[in-house]
């Protein structure tokens, strides 16, 4: 069923033919030179490659797509490199080659009345960022890989981060995308409306296919008013069972201006107060869990600080929460923040960790985290579950330090074991093994036990008749 | 290319067999009791069936279609038949087969801390939007149908609306699906998440196809707070040039608390005092264009009303409007509300209209009305052009009533040559020739010429990996 058609190392002729589309500046063969676009930042994936090719436009992709379509050779698109499951580096054959789109940055179109832009596929997100924030709007999309990260893999991820409570994943701040296909043809579907029922929804087919359908070179992206008034808030709480509630009762009373809403373990902020520099636990006393949120609006007058004050005090009164902190400057929201921020780096200082990227409906997230945390203690004793995340979306980075005593290798053994158990208790509450990140290399043969028979049927049949030669990104999420 | 296998009128036995699935009382032969099915509201199509089959569940649902699938028997899906473009209405030869799924309206879940509700697909929009308001939230979507279209017809046409400005069209509601294939698989995909990357989007292919690659038989639904605070303004404007900026004015200052941004013409403001019952204009003197929008918050204190006052009275110095009213009373809001609802049906009293269901960037709506007018003028003159519509998503609909003394016979035989006309301005400024009705049987062939070749090609290879055989919808959309 999933047999794809051989592909071929790339004769001496074709390479020359790919290099000619680009120059030779532009066609990388150097091995010291290549080896950026070979591994990740954290060394988990190497690849090797024949060639890395920088198309400088939208005719180069096209060609570069046509010609190896044409010689049956592997292409991996690539954007900034920061992906998390390897989705972006090539296989060890030494076959494939690294089409980076770093050089296609162009802002093709800015329309302010409207509330689009239209940028091509290899500016950084923090590049989208900057240049909506120089017209007087704000492209939401927050990530801690957004000063490398580009747009191409953002949507080719479908990217999700902090805002998305408030303003959705990557998919839906794009309206248009431009796509060159497996072949080389070009599909203009850079449509810059809210509304456009005429046919299929192609452009959520590439979103989020990770370069296995086709390859982003531009994107129109939707644009918002800029917040003018922000306040960070963070509550202790006795028991994360309460953190539902409270997330329906804040968003009940700030509407659509509750735009960030996290949770936090206690180990979580002592792991963070002993690593971090100069980080302090805003509370007097410990406490099991923490909720941080936060309230934001794009016009003035909301008096956000109040309401944030008013919602904590009723809590507290309520018994829901124990204790609670609201930023009084920017400086002091930073601080909070970077209690989250920090999470993920600070648990190296604590040997090895287990990693999960899930979601479940938001009510069950409690439920969850429970089940696992038993689990966890039944697999391997003494290991320290530090599950964090965003909350308002059901989406839990389910991370697990190791035992204080155990042998950092003995104890990433259980690696495989461990997500399997996990995904087990995810999928059985109605979640999703993989809530932001993809499948890539790193979930691609646990995607048949999540999906199930149909779904992998009608995912393989589009690949099929997308990439009928199987050139774009093989051995990725399929 | 678009060869489809033939299709056959169902045999003797196959009819007993897809007959005794549902049982005698809900398979429809008698020509009376089908005759609602094979015709709509405004009779501008009328189709011919074998059986009109009203399953009673999923499974029911499943069987039909293996079978149908195995007897090469084209199915017409159908939600609550209010379709504007001929989808839901059965071809002339009378060997197809409607199936109604009007008795799947069962609520499967309703998750009040994950905001979300999964009902089955034959349950109304209202009877939705009931369910919701019962538990305390907001089902926003909100059509002039809703009384009587029901869910699964919604998504398969992403429905438009008028709450899309702040909550999305249908496919942004809905967070999961259940499905029929079309050889009878069932695909489940009723999941509740937000975040959720785990292979190609799936769901988002079926919203939208217009039952052509499958039968929604369930959703979960995303749910809202309620507004608690709601207030409609009108404003009278000089020149539609000036509305962009007021709608990029208005949303500045009232950010997400903007719900609703719709533009009327002096004509239809004439027709609906002239023709419909108690109303008046709000206006003294009369003026070329106007703008009615909604500010509503689902939090309490917002004096949302203080909000528009200030900023109509700013936008009245500034010349940007000439006149304007905001409502002091429920009453007065549906008053001014029923202006707009009544556009398309009192145009009926001039004799007879040539519609459009068109949508362009926000920024270039000026210029499509006044280009699309001046072609009106040249191709028939004296015709009088009653565009209207969602300013705040680009959707227009620009629909033209007849010169007063012309044969309304000779004014509509001039519709298709009209249609194209106009789309071509449409397609020449970026937009879209079905903003929120659809493709169906209406504009089927004008697709090609919309979307390119490219596109095609990959809507027809979709089609042909999900419904091989060719049973779904035939002869709609593709």
């Amino acid at each position: 069923m999933n047999a794809m058609p051989k592909l071929q190392p790339p004769s001496a002729e074709t390479l020359l033919a790919l290099t000619s589309i680009v120059g030779e500046r532009y066609a990388v063969r150097d091995t010291e030179d290549m080896a950026p676009y070979l591994t990740e930042w954290r060394d988990r994936y190497r690849g090797k490659a024949t060639l890395v090719l920088k198309p400088g436009s939208l005719d180069d992709v096209s060609r570069i797509l046509k010609c190896a379509n044409e010689a049956r050779i592997g292409i991996v698109p690539q954007g900034g490199n920061t992906g998390l499951v390897g989705a972006q580096i090539p296989d060890e054959s030494g076959t494939q080659i690294v089409l980076s789109l770093e050089r296609l940055t162009g802002i093709r179109d800015m329309d302010l009345a409207s509330n689009t832009m239209t940028v091509e596929a290899g500016l950084t997100l923090a590049g989208a960022q900057e240049e909506a924030a120089r017209a007087g709007r704000l492209f939401p999309l927050s990530l801690a890989s957004e000063g490398s990260c580009q747009i191409g893999g953002v949507l080719s991820t479908n990217a999700g981060g902090l805002a998305v409570l408030a303003y959705g994943n990557a998919r839906d701040l794009a309206l248009g995308l431009e796509v060159v296909l497996a072949d080389g043809r070009v599909w203009n579907g850079l449509k810059a409306l809210r509304k456009d029922n005429t046919g299929y929804d192609l452009k959520n087919i590439f979103i989020g296919a990770e370069g296995t359908l086709g390859v982003i070179t531009a994107a129109v992206l939707r644009l918002f008013p800029p917040p003018v008034e922000r306040v960070t808030c963070m509550a202790a709480l006795a028991d994360l069972e309460d953190a539902p509630a409270l997330f329906t009762h804040i968003q009940g009373a700030a509407g659509p201006m509750l735009t960030a809403f996290e949770i936090l373990p206690r180990i979580g902020i002592a792991f963070a107060v002993k690593h971090g520099n100069d980080l302090r636990d805003p509370f007097e006393a410990p406490h099991p869990w923490y909720v941080l949120f936060e309230l934001s609006s794009p016009i003035t007058g909301q008096n956000i600080r109040a309401l944030a004050e008013t919602q904590l005090q009723a809590a507290l009164e309520a018994g829901q929460i124990k204790d609670a902190v609201v930023s009084q400057s920017a400086a002091q929201a930073a601080e909070l923040w970077r209690l989250r921020e920090i999470m993920s780096e600070v648990q190296k200082y604590e040997g090895g960790s287990i990693k999960h990227d899930v979601s479940v409906p938001i009510a069950r997230v409690p439920e969850f985290i429970d089940k696992a945390n038993s689990l966890v203690e039944r697999m391997i004793p003494g290991a320290r579950p530090v599950p964090f995340g965003h909350l308002g979306d059901g989406n839990i980075h389910y991370n697990v330090s190791q035992p204080a005593d155990m042998e950092k290798e003995a104890f990433l053994s259980n690696w495989e074991a461990l997500n399997a158990a996990v995904h087990d208790i995810v999928l059985d509450l109605g979640g999703s093994i993989s809530a932001e990140h993809g499948i890539g290399r790193m979930k691609r043969d646990l995607l048949p036990g999540a999906k199930g028979e149909v779904a992998m049927n009608l995912m393989r049949s589009i690949k099929a008749s997308f990439d009928p030669n199987g050139i774009l990104n093989p051995g990725k999420l399929l």
